[in-house]
C-alpha cells in the first residue's frame, strides 16, 4: 500500500477529549472515529489491527475444539424472560422494539440465545462435549461512555459457550478455554494473568478474569513477581496436565483491589517479591453449571438414560479492547511499536527524497516490489512531507521496522531500523531474510 | 472434523414453514437456525460457507483498489435528518432510543455515515479517487420476512462508497466495481447478468442490479441467449478497457418484468435468442453524484483551487443472500452440490463399515490424516448411521468430493465420487493429485 493512496487520516494534536494514550493513538493514527457517543467506525488501519488480533482468537479457539458460528446481533426479548435476566439486566442493555411491536434487544452476550439453539438440536450425551463460539458485536448502553473502544457502547467480543454432561467435564472445558486464552494473550505479545473473580450478571460458582499488566491499566493489582516468570508455552495442553497448569496459574496470590485483602496478600507473597501494578480486563470465564439449563430447560439423555440438565460454562474475550490494550502497553514516549503478530502492516519504507529527487523514488518503489513479491505487506510512504513529519507518522502508524531511503545513500545500501533500536546498513538481501524469518519463520 | 464431534443437527423432513429450496435446505443441513422472526443464527456449516464468500468479495473488491474498513451496526438519526432521508425511510429502518433517550438507528446502508466520515477526514482532491468498504450485518424490519436468510431481517452486506472529484471518476469508479462484481459472481460459480434499474431511496443517475440466473428466482427476467457468451474473464481491467466491457454487458437487451416492454423486446432481441427465465438479486450498484454530498456538506478542494462536493457512488452486495443464491442454483433433485470455491469442506470421507468392523475404521482415519497433512479441509463421517442415511445426509451436506470405505475393497483402493458423477475406483495419490489440481491449482 502506498502512504498517499492509503485513507490514513492523521491528526498532529492531541484530540482533548481523549484521556487515555490508547484513546489518543487511535485517533491521532486514524485507526477510529467516533459516529456516536461510545460507537466508533474502524478506519483502515485499526480495521486492520482488529482483524488480525481476531484471526489469532480464532485459530486458538479451534484448537482448543470449540466451533465457529455466529449468532445475531436483534435477539428476542422473550428469551431473556424465560431466562429471568430480562428485569435484572437494567439500563445496559438497549432494548427495542420492531414494527410489529414485538419486544427485542442489543445483544449485550448470548447465554440464553446459545441455550435455545442447544436445547433445540442436542438431545443426546453423545454430543457432548461441546463449544460453539462466534465473534459478533455487542452493545452495552453505558451511561457514560470514555476511553475510546476501551469503555464503548458497541465492541467486539468473542464469546465461547461450552456444554457437558457431567461437572467433571464442565472443568475440563474450563481448563481447555484458560489455556487458549493464556495461548492468545501470549501470541499477542502481552502478559496476562488469571485473577479469581466475581461471577456477577453471568453468575456461576467459578471465574477468572484475565488481566493484561500495564501501568496504565484501570484497575489495582496485587500479585507477585513469580507470575511473571509462568510461561504457557512451557505447559502441555493434554488434558492431565490442564489442571497442573490452572493450578500453577492460580495459587499465586493475585488480586484486583476490589478483592484485595494485605494480610493474605503478606502472608502468601514474600515483601521482595510482591508486585503492586495495574492491569486491563481482558477476558473472563466462568462456569455456571445448570443456571441457564435448568431455567431453559436444556435436558440431554446421560450417558445412564436419564434427562439431566446440561453443564455449561461461558467464556468472553473483549477483541476490540485488545487493540486498546495492546497500544496501553505498546505505546510510551510518543512512540507506538506493534507486536509483530497483529502489526497493520509488516514494513514501512520511508522514502525521503525531496520532490525532485526521482532517485530515491525509483529505489523505494523498486524495494517496494521486491518485498511485495516476497509476500510481505508494505506501507510506502511516497508523500511529499518532510523526513521530520514522515518520522512523526510513523512513530504513530507504529509498524515496528523501517527501511528508509535517503539521497545520501549508495545505490545497494539500505538503511534498516526496528523501532528502538539503532538503523543499521545494510543490503536488501539481508532486510528480506530478516523478515522472513520475523514474519513467516 | 470428524462428524461425530461436528455441531450439524440435520432434520430429517422438510420443516413445513419453508418454501423454497434453500431455506429448506439450510434447515435440513443444519447450516442455519431462526432465533427471532426473520433473524437467524448461523451454525457452523453454514458460518463456513458464510465465510468463504465474505473472503471472495474481500479479495476482488481489495483488488479493485477499494479499502476495507468497518462502520457499527447502531447510527445516530442525526445523520440522517440530515442527508433527509430519516422520515422517508419508513418502518423498514428499526429505530431505537437510548438510555438518555437519544435517537439512534440499527443501519439500512451507510451512505450518510460514510459521506460524514469522509467529509471530516479528507479535504483535498489528492485523496481521490477512493473507494472504501465494509462488510457489516444491516438491518431491514420487514414488514413479512420469509424464505429464510432471502429475505430477512438481519443480514450481511458487502457495501462499498467511492469518493471522486469529477463525473468522470465517478464513472470509472462505478466500472471498477461493475468489473469487480462480475468477477466476484463468476469466482462462485454464478451466471450473473447486470440490469439497468431504478435508484429507489438511495437515489441517483445510474443503476444496475446484478442478478444470478436461477429457474427459482424471485424476478421473471428478459433477455438474449447471447449474454450467456460473455465472460467476465475474457475483459481485461485496465482502465480503457473497463467502458468497453461495461458496453459489452449492458447493450444486450435485459430486464425484470417491472421495466419489462415487449416490442423493444422484440426489437433488440431476435426470437431464437430471447430468453425468458427467472433471476434473483444478489448486488445492485449506484452512481448519485452529488446527493449525499451536497445535503451533508462533503467538500473538496479541488486541483482547480475551489470548494466543490465530491462525486459519489455506492455498491452492494448481500453477502448472507448469496449464500442462498448459490443454493439455489446448485441444489437439483434433492442433492446439494457446493461450487469448489465455497465448499464448507473440500472433500467428505464415508466409512460404510458396521459399528464392529474396525478395519474400515482404520482405513477411514488413515485417509483422514493423509488428506490433513496435505492442507484438505475434510469431513469425515464417522457415525454409526446406517449407508442409506449416510448418503442421504451427504446430499444435504453438499460437499463436491466423496471418497468412500466400505469392506469389500482391496487395500489400496478407494471408491472415489464427484457428486452427480459415476464413482471411480482410484489409488489415494491420484485422489490427492486429483484434488490438489481441484482446489489448490
Amino acid at each position: 500500500m502506498k502512504l498517499s493512496k492509503f485513507f490514513l487520516p492523521i491528526l498532529k494534536d492531541i484530540p482533548s477529549d481523549a484521556k487515555i494514550k490508547s484513546h489518543q493513538l487511535m485517533l491521532r493514527a486514524g485507526m477510529i472515529r467516533q459516529s456516536a457517543s461510545g460507537i466508533y467506525s474502524w478506519l483502515p488501519l485499526g480495521f486492520k489491527v482488529l482483524k488480525k488480533i481476531e484471526i489469532i482468537i480464532r485459530e486458538e479457539q479451534d484448537r482448543a475444539g470449540a466451533q465457529e458460528m455466529l449468532m445475531p446481533t436483534i435477539q428476542s426479548a422473550d428469551l431473556w424472560k424465560e431466562s429471568g435476566r430480562y428485569d435484572g439486566y437494567g439500563l445496559e442493555m438497549l432494548r427495542i422494539k420492531d414494527r410489529q411491536d414485538r419486544e427485542l434487544l442489543y445483544g449485550p452476550t448470548n447465554e440464553e440465545l446459545v441455550t435455545q439453539i442447544f436445547r433445540d438440536n442436542v438431545k443426546s450425551y453423545k454430543s457432548l462435549p461441546l463449544i460453539l463460539y462466534h465473534i459478533q458485536w455487542k452493545f452495552r448502553d453505558e451511561i457514560r461512555p470514555r476511553f475510546g473502544i476501551m469503555r464503548c457502547r458497541e465492541f467486539l467480543m468473542k464469546d465461547s459457550y461450552s456444554f457437558d454432561e457431567t461437572k467433571e467435564g464442565a472443568r475440563l472445558s474450563y481448563n481447555k478455554m484458560f489455556y487458549a486464552y493464556l495461548k492468545t494473550f501470549e501470541r499477542l505479545g502481552l502478559k496476562a494473568i488469571p485473577l479469581a473473580a466475581d461471577t456477577g450478571p453471568i453468575g456461576g460458582d467459578l471465574s477468572h478474569e484475565f488481566i493484561i499488566l500495564a501501568d496504565t491499566g484501570e484497575s489495582q493489582i496485587y500479585t507477585s513477581k513469580k507470575i511473571l516468570d509462568l510461561k504457557i508455552e512451557n505447559f502441555s495442553n493434554d488434558e492431565d496436565n490442564l489442571n497442573n497448569m490452572v493450578k500453577a496459574f492460580t495459587e499465586i496470590y493475585s488480586a484486583t483491589d476490589e478483592k484485595f485483602d494485605q494480610s493474605e496478600f503478606d502472608k502468601s507473597v514474600k515483601k521482595e517479591d510482591q508486585l503492586i501494578t495495574r492491569g486491563i480486563e481482558v477476558g473472563h470465564i466462568f462456569y455456571f453449571g445448570d443456571k441457564y439449563s435448568k431455567s431453559m430447560r436444556a435436558l440431554v439423555n446421560s450417558s445412564s438414560g436419564q434427562n439431566i440438565t446440561v453443564e455449561m460454562g461461558s467464556y468472553g474475550i473483549g477483541v476490540s479492547r485488545l487493540v486498546g490494550a495492546i497500544i496501553e502497553v505498546n505505546y510510551n514516549n510518543n512512540v507506538m511499536k506493534w507486536p509483530t503478530t497483529v502489526t497493520p502492516f509488516h514494513v514501512a519504507i520511508i522514502d525521503l527524497g525531496k520532490k525532485s529527487e526521482n532517485e530515491t523514488k525509483i529505489k523505494s518503489q523498486n524495494v517496494y516490489e521486491k518485498l511485495k513479491e516476497n509476500y510481505f505487506d508494505v506501507l510506502l510512504d511516497d508523500t511529499d512531507e518532510s523526513p521530520a513529519s514522515k518520522f512523526k507518522n510513523f512513530d504513530l502508524i507504529g509498524i515496528p521496522y523501517q527501511i528508509i531511503i535517503g539521497s545520501k545513500q549508495k545505490v545497494d545500501e539500505y538503511e534498516f531500523k526496528e523501532v528502538g533500536f539503532d538503523k543499521q546498513i545494510v543490503s536488501l538481501d539481508f532486510i528480506i531474510k530478516k523478515l522472513k524469518e520475523i514474519y513467516f519463520n
